[in-house]
């Protein structure tokens, strides 16, 4: 089960490979939003994105343990896909990686500069789950699932120790720490943390309009669906429901969940440009949506915010830049 | 005069107000460029560029020494001028700076939203330094030099400090070091860092076309002056010829001067965009243009990049990161 000795465990693995990201701030951001808001910016994590944290930690992990099988499989919209690459590429490790066909160009042909084979699904008529588990079982490899796996929670915690201890030398001492949720992975790694050592935080989820499950579900108190599969930009996090293992540990402790509109995302991409000057994805921007445009529904004047990544096509980057993005 | 004592002091006023920009990598990268480059993103530093180390320092240090008049001038063509406002705002000093009138509006805007009164001079007819000390002596305002200032040399070296520092906990012994240089404050407080901490680092100085001034001074042993002052991209390192007391400590022991193109520079800030998810201006991106394209040039396999900024308008931005950019 995933827990704080999980997350310390995980430090060890990271250790001068798994990037400490620094902790932002600027005076004037803080004057225009009347909060001090502290930016964790996943997106300089290797591979553009926090996901690097689980995969490395994971693998690390499993291989000590001697309990990599062939190889590595993995389904992934595209971060987790850069991580697992990445880190079965510095174990030497082959990978084969399951996408969907419309991913981001920069995420496909990142996940295949890392030597990884990709097998190509349809995000609106199939099942990646099943997918992966069928090529795990045929080709004897090992399912390095998302987020709903113990080890990959862990890993993504370490993003958590890391804010704690940051925030607390810049002298926060209660907070709300808003981050980008998907399936649950970093989530729930940030809460464990939080709740080991900095109980006065709290955890706010924060989502993009239409893929709303988790703040539906921690309302409900049970793991809701979305009824939509359209498209949306923010590629990272459209999952269809929160995560068996990382629901549980949300529903223990996090806030309100937050829920933002795709125009909101694209402002949060360009004040993030203009201020902190990081490259953020869609749906590793919808934290600072959230912050930006929800500030009524925060409770703290410390606002941590979590940027989970950076992997964007220029196309949409440069439409969020833009004056009318 | 600037030395490496002054440095060590500047580093007690930047502690917990100057951030320690991380030393990014990326195996990907070294593969492309079969060198191990390591990044060091002064755009993420308070006010979008280092210039606010410097500028920090030296307000911290004359305050502290009573020796502020009735407030501070300084002349930029932007960096330093939102370094300076940033830091007379924090020490709450009244703040006017001498602006090009061409400067990009981003660096105009941000100075402003810094409280500072700004005046605008004609880059191509009209001289700054005359224009910055005849209001300094009118109204009795305390001049900050972009460059030629001990205290901000000093103040720019704690970059240098830090670099020795992470790059050596990567395991790095030897090692070239790029950066953009204008007037060569940030170089000639590097050069002084390197030259106590890390004698086998080599400073490279980089500069964009037709301002190759530090390159050809190198070169000649004297200060050359540049005879064109056509309009460029990289606004912020555009100086007529290397400073009074940057150029003896760059003359010392700074490498060859590296020069690159226009072309190499926008191509440079898609790089980083890329592959480290940062924004740089063109500027801020010569140093990383040299160690793309200029590999000929490069002895050792250690590359240290520094990004010296990221204040840049969308427009060029989003021109830089297109297919054709």
């Amino acid at each position: 089960m995933s827990n704080i000795d999980l997350i310390i465990q995980s430090q060890k693995y990271a250790r001068n490979i798994v990037y400490e990201t620094p902790l932002l701030f600027n005076s004037k951001v803080n004057e225009i939003l009347g909060k001090n808001i502290f930016i964790k910016p996943e997106c300089l994590q290797i591979t553009g994105s926090f996901k690097f944290r689980g995969a490395w930690c994971a693998i690390s992990h499993l291989k000590k343990e001697n309990k990599i099988l062939n190889g590595v499989v993995a389904y992934s919209s595209g971060n987790h896909a850069q991580g697992v690459a990445a880190a079965c590429k510095a174990h030497d490790i082959p990978s084969l990686i399951v996408m969907p066909k419309d991913a981001p160009k920069q995420k496909i042909s990142n996940t295949l500069d890392y030597n990884s084979e990709i097998i190509f699904y349809d995000r609106y008529t199939e099942i990646r789950e099943k997918i992966g588990e069928n090529i795990a079982n045929e080709k004897k490899l090992t399912l390095i699932k998302p987020y709903d796996d113990d080890l990959i929670i862990a890993g993504q915690g370490t993003c958590g120790l890391e804010i704690i201890k940051q925030s607390k030398k810049l002298g926060v001492e209660k907070a709300e720490v808003l981050v980008c949720c998907g399936g649950g992975g970093l989530s729930a790694g940030i809460l464990l943390a939080l709740e080991k050592y900095a109980p006065f935080y709290k955890l706010r989820t924060c989502e993009p309009e239409f893929y709303d499950d988790t703040a539906r579900s921690l309302k409900s108190g049970k793991r809701e669906i979305n009824e939509t599969n359209n498209p949306s930009i923010c590629d990272a996090i459209l999952t269809p429901t929160p995560g068996e293992l990382t629901f549980p540990i949300l529903k223990r402790n996090a806030g309100e969940g937050l829920v933002v509109s795709e125009k909101e995302v694209l402002k949060a991409m360009k004040f993030l440009y203009q201020h902190f000057k990081i490259v953020s994805e869609p749906g590793g921007a919808v934290a600072a949506a959230a912050a930006i445009f929800s500030a009524d529904k925060l409770n703290e004047k410390d606002i941590i915010v979590v940027v989970s990544g950076g992997n964007v096509d220029s196309e949409i980057f440069s439409k969020a830049i833009s004056e009318n993005g």
